[in-house]
């Protein structure tokens, strides 16, 4: 027997066959004997009109209002489900973040959750209920309802799941695990049995829009193991997690690298396209002048991406490169030339169009040249680099947006993760 | 300075623009100098989806989670009113029944109110901050969220009022106020510009749809003066309600008797159509006997509306005539039918295709002759009365549906209520 906590996302969802469907995979654990908590996201569709509500109310509005209506539309899923497992003959009630209490900070619009009471739902799971709580949203200390930011579910289902101390928390959303690349980009790409928290964590901050980052954050910090899986499979096939480590069942397994038996080099290649870069050349280099270039940005509420300082030839001016968004780009320009005394550079310039593909692995720590061998590997392809830069379990590269996919392509076959033909 | 309860009612934010312009009514109010509670239904056509999506999870759902589904329409409303108000300037805050908290017995679908700690909202309104809180919602001793039953905005309401002691509760919905009788049947129905307590419950009962009737109930029993008025109205032209006794301002000011100078014979004239009758002849005469009739269309769910039971011929057997709405008919015939040995009678017949027409009005206490009057004026018209059964202020009769909007017509130009020609 095992204790599990189960989250659902928005197109797990959708409407009220869906949530039947998800309810089925519910169903099985539950008469496998499991303990089961479910998180549940709204219907797909209903935040975004709910949001839609408070910006024609008033595009300024309160962050708190905006939690009490946003909020709603999980309290809706939550409900439905406890309806549809009841009439399935399994005993089961909805929790609104409140209820639990999931308590969360005072930053409406994105908390933090700061303690879950698992109390009263250790209990109820022990007494063979199945609890249905609402994600995204908690309380706050002075009793109002706030939410999580986007995508904020997930990170309810991983608390929820350390609260309550549970074996595993399968994350259910509309693909069934973790690619090595973008299927749509490499029609190679293949399922990923296993994956570890950091490599999950350089993946979803990279573009993999499986989990949310914060998620994944938590459950490294809580030793949280999560399966990443599809509602979309038929809930009444063999769907055992095990713990063999040369699983390849249901899904991914996101766990700590130690669980992990033969580690590859490099798991995945990520893809994030539409990045612009801007070097300012001729920086008087002296302490605090990255300080001033990115504070002037961050003013603008602009957020970069790679940052890349080269040593000056002169040892009295550097040049410094970064990206963004292209959306950001002429924003950004405007933001640096405004930025007036305290940011002195002989001249700016730059461009939109970049793609930065990266690659991703634990393995890296302990094979040199990983590096290297992708430079080859793309200079084969006779793609040219425009920037670098590294850290512990990744390597990135700015490359023009033309190249994009031909490059996560040769990356893919070129550290093996292409899938066999059967 | 006055303390004013605002209820919006469903058409009255049924979406951003109606939310908008029911919060140019609450600022006028609040730039008045008053001190406002506001309190919201869901916008029209929610509470219907809602509803629909839990009879989609299953057709028997439990009423708890139906509530935690169906509350979130309220809520909704209330954040967008909130942002609303503060996007007029006006410092404003949602309040969900369970924040208030507005507490309630548990009877899922259908509570009562039972309590409200209004110290909050109290030392707020001292504030200067509008409160806006859901209608329809509270939550019970369990911590669950409970709902009042389909139209427990009005109720909610005049609870709020009676607990912030307010000097009067404002119900905005659709109407300018309640008519002497429907003007679609009645071209010359005119607005009431004060009616009694006792005289809207009879209005409220018999079928004029303008304020629930345990509203009603509450406000008599709490002594909070009821205004009726149209959200549709020219928030911004002068809307003062006034203590004068000849009073003509906005809507129709519902209060104690006492509080009315002329006291009209008859305030109203309503009708309910689609009414059928059953007659159960030669029913044995003894006690016990109409719980047996009426317990055994209890059991089935059926409510009956008229009763008349006549004295016997004989002494031994009796005869009993009740109405019901026509889609009930077939289903209490059978009832009776099978109601076996504790129910004996000679025959049972009845009909379809009624109509229960009334006329309501505290002047018939004494006024003797009301009902003589009632009936002459009906014959005149070659109208046959089938039924007859009178409280004491109101006459009812059963009449054949054809002619049910020429009574109408007809009691009403009776009685003078008809609006003078301008």
């Amino acid at each position: 027997m095992a204790r599990i906590v189960m989250k659902f996302g928005g197109t797990s969802v959708a409407d009220i066959d869906r949530i039947r469907h998800a309810a089925r995979h519910v169903k099985r654990e539950f008469e496998a004997g499991h303990e089961v908590c479910v998180v549940v996201s709204a219907m797909a569709g209903v935040t975004n009109q709910l949001v839609a509500y408070c910006q024609s109310a008033a595009p300024l509005h309160d962050a708190r209002e905006y939690d009490a209506v946003v909020s709603t539309g999980e309290q809706v899923t939550a409900g439905l489900m406890a309806i549809v497992l009841q009439d399935m003959g399994i005993p089961a009630r909805s929790f609104s973040g409140w209820q639990v209490p999931i308590k969360t900070n005072d930053v409406h619009g994105s908390a933090r959750i700061t303690d879950i009471d698992a109390t009263d739902l250790v209990a109820r799971m022990g007494d063979g209920q199945v609890c249905v709580i609402t994600g995204f949203q908690g309380i706050s200390a002075n009793n109002r309802i706030t939410t999580l930011g986007r995508g904020g579910s997930d990170t309810s289902a991983v608390a929820v799941a350390a609260a309550v101390k549970a074996d595993r928390c399968d994350i259910y959303t509309d693909v069934d695990g973790v690619y090595t690349t973008d299927p749509r980009i490499a029609p190679k790409a293949r399922k990923v049995p296993r994956i570890s928290f950091e490599e999950m964590l350089e993946m979803a901050a990279l573009g993999a829009k499986v989990l949310q980052t914060r998620s994944v954050e938590v459950a490294m910090a809580q030793k949280v193991r999560l399966v990443v899986r599809s509602s979309f499979d038929d809930p009444d096939a063999d769907q055992v997690v095990s713990d063999d480590p040369f699983y390849n069942g249901p899904g991914t397994i996101v766990c700590d690298e130690d669980e992990i038996m033969e580690k590859q080099i490099v798991s995945g290649v990520t893809l994030v396209k539409s990045e612009a870069k801007i070097t300012l050349r001729g920086v008087e280099d002296h302490p605090g002048v990255a300080a001033a270039v990115f504070g002037a940005l961050a003013k603008e509420q602009i957020v970069v991406d790679m940052i890349v300082q080269n040593v000056s030839d002169d040892g009295l001016t550097t040049d410094i490169t970064f990206t963004l968004p292209d959306s950001e780009y002429e924003k950004a320009i405007k933001a640096l030339d405004n930025a007036g005394d305290e940011l002195s550079y002989q001249s700016i310039s730059g461009s939109k169009g970049g793609a930065k593909v990266s690659v991703v692995g634990v393995g890296m720590r302990s094979h040199a040249g990983v590096a290297s061998s992708m430079f080859k590997a793309l200079a084969d392809k006779g793609i040219n680099i425009q920037l670098i830069t590294t850290s512990e379990i990744k390597t990135s590269v700015l490359i023009d947006e033309e190249y994009a996919e031909l490059a996560v392509r040769a990356l893919h076959t070129y550290y093996g993760l292409d899938r066999k033909e059967a």
